[in-house]
């Protein structure tokens, strides 16, 4: 028997792989400016010290950090993390566990295996992040978008769509959120942590831009809110140290831990050691609160390139402005279709990713996704002109 | 609302997490012998070099290790792979692709992923590893035991239960199985390649321990047998470079590497790129072949002195003979219960893990298995006197 004749699970229907991750294939072009990613810039990435660290920690540690380790985290992270976690993001740490992860995408991955089943409703902002609802998708969710505007999720319309859908989890990206770059506002964190104890709905918070803030105020994290236990809070380190390491993790009260711990055994069993081992090290030295604040002056500069040649392009007809984070998402001028014209700026040297595939039931083919952060201005300024020509030819 | 009252997804449903990931807790005692894990020895873990290799491939392409990456892998490690596979494992790689994993563990998820809808049928060993039970339990499969023997699965058994359950998958660790150490024979590999494309079920050939032969003549693999596609490899550097790692790969033909790609995205986007890599330039060095060797003759005295004093003990009804591998696994004259002796015996400072964790159907109560890689020739003598004492008071 041949093996195209092998049936895949059912899971598959209608999920045919990440367009962005696609999108990544084409950028390999020598001279490629590429706004479609969500990368950090290249200076970002600290190697030289990465180096150094790794050749450390195998050294002092190696015997342990090469062996099996426990799913629930190498135990010196696992401790760092802790402190890290209430000091930093507000949470307080005597009612809830934190776990590390293979990546953010790997919490988001547990927390789906812990909650839903098929069928199951997840509320998200609308547009939200491509990746986790492609996680959704595979674990058969009805992804419901929750009418969002430039302080996030709007929290009439979620306690409407709460009533009608009973979900099981509500999906949210608080700060410089993927892809508006909006920031949702502190009275509504406030109502999202209340509305989630009153009717019984998780609320996965993933916050991996929270320390990429150029300009205004820190707020408080949802989680720091949450009284009961409802809300999960998915940390990062890949965009304030380094994604290639695959580090973040999952804050949550035991119960829900317990069965992300599970369907971690099942998942990869742990987290690399070393891995985890290089991120304690990092922020234990100090080294991580001095990175962001180096990383920020750049990130910023970056930021307002892109937003002066924003105000200068024709065939825009709106965009966000961030306060942080590595995306400004905008729209296009009636008539013109990012979707379509993706090809052609990409035949032109520039990319980005169309709109569309942020919105849960698509349309808004007039949108599109900037990532900043990977350019430096000067690629900035000539692929936002570039853009400019492909869209005023159209 | 308390958080208590959330509900769990339904492929929580029996499951209680790895009975010997629960068991690892109990070994952090000083002075404790375990007999229970699948490790290393702590000689057999490479620390010194994995220091010098992790700071080297830093320096040297530490912008792109840092830096995110395809789920496909980082090219020069699947370029290695590719070579690797064919030459060690007989695979023909003009028909197939190789996926870097994190860990085999998430081989396996991903392959559960791409194929398993609730209530779909598994044929497994019997017994089998209990890690990769639990794994297909969370997918809701049905796990239906395979009489097996000390060559492996029978194949007379296995036609009969493929024409009676329609299996989506055979299960098989052919080669020094966990957990009886057996390995499947030369005729059998060949029946199960070719009944697998007679009926179209697609195996999956877990084959960790491969390299690991202390005695007898290597075996090919079943996927070299493979001729449509049927066969899935999964490897793993777990045990011949470090567990703490977590790199292993996939090898299948192009339909189901793709669905396993997808799953990937969702699951943890891509394996550390510093872990491929320094998989990478340990095999690219020559280094692996010449830790192998170094470490096959430990192992095997490790092994002869474990099974020299199972022959002397009188609580011991029977005991597997492996040519190579980590595990032992016996079982106990009648009345005598070894999943209940093990409170006992880890009170006397001597772990095991039950066997009956290992069978889809439970019972066996008498049998255990016995890890003989992490334990040097003494503690093996003190360990096995401990066990006597136990099991002889019983």
């Amino acid at each position: 028997m041949k093996v195209d004749q092998v049936k895949y699970a059912a899971r598959f229907e209608g999920v045919s792989g990440s367009a962005i991750r696609e999108i990544f294939k084409l950028l390999a072009r020598p001279g490629m400016i590429s706004f479609a990613g969500g990368n950090p810039s290249e200076s970002a990435l600290p190697d030289g010290e990465m180096a150094q660290i790794a050749a450390e920690v195998l050294r002092s540690d190696g015997k342990r950090i090469l062996q099996y380790g426990a799913t629930e985290g190498y135990p010196p992270f696992v401790e760092t993390l802790r402190t890290y976690v209430q000091a930093h993001f507000g949470v307080d740490m005597s009612a809830n566990g934190v776990l590390p992860t293979t990546g953010s995408t790997q919490g988001m991955q547990l927390l789906l295996s812990a909650l839903i089943d098929p069928g199951d409703t997840i509320l998200v902002e609308n547009p939200t992040f491509l990746g986790n609802m492609q996680s959704m998708r595979l674990f058969r969710a009805n992804l419901v978008p929750v009418e969002s505007d430039s302080e996030g999720m709007d929290p009439v319309d979620l306690e409407r769509k709460i009533v009608r859908h009973h979900p099981k989890m509500i999906y949210t990206i608080p700060t410089f959120q993927n892809p508006t770059g909006c920031t949702l506002g502190l009275e509504r964190r406030k109502t999202i942590a209340a509305l989630a104890e009153k009717y019984g709905v998780v609320v996965a918070e993933d916050d991996p831009y929270h320390d990429l803030r150029y300009v205004g105020e820190e707020l408080p994290t949802i989680k720091s809110f949450d009284r009961e236990g409802w809300v999960v809070f998915l940390g990062s380190f890949s965009k304030v140290i380094s994604p290639g390491l695959r580090v973040g993790f999952l804050v949550a009260e035991p119960g829900i831990l317990r069965k992300c711990v599970i369907a971690k055994q099942g998942s990869d069993l742990h987290t690399g050691l070393l891995n985890q081992a290089m991120c304690d090290e990092y922020i234990r030295r100090g080294w991580l609160e001095k990175h962001v604040a180096g990383i920020l002056g750049d990130y910023a500069a970056q930021l307002n390139t892109m937003l002066d040649a924003l105000q200068g392009m024709k065939t825009v007809a709106s965009y966000t402005r961030p306060e942080g984070g590595l995306f400004i998402f905008a729209s296009l001028e009636k008539g013109l279709n990012a979707t379509e014209l993706l090809a052609r700026a990409v035949e032109k040297g520039v990319a980005y990713v169309p709109g569309t595939h942020f919105y849960p039931e698509g349309g808004h083919e007039n949108t599109f996704r900037l990532n900043f952060s990977k350019s430096t201005p000067d690629e900035i300024i000539r692929g936002m002109r570039l853009l400019e020509e492909t869209f005023g030819r159209a």
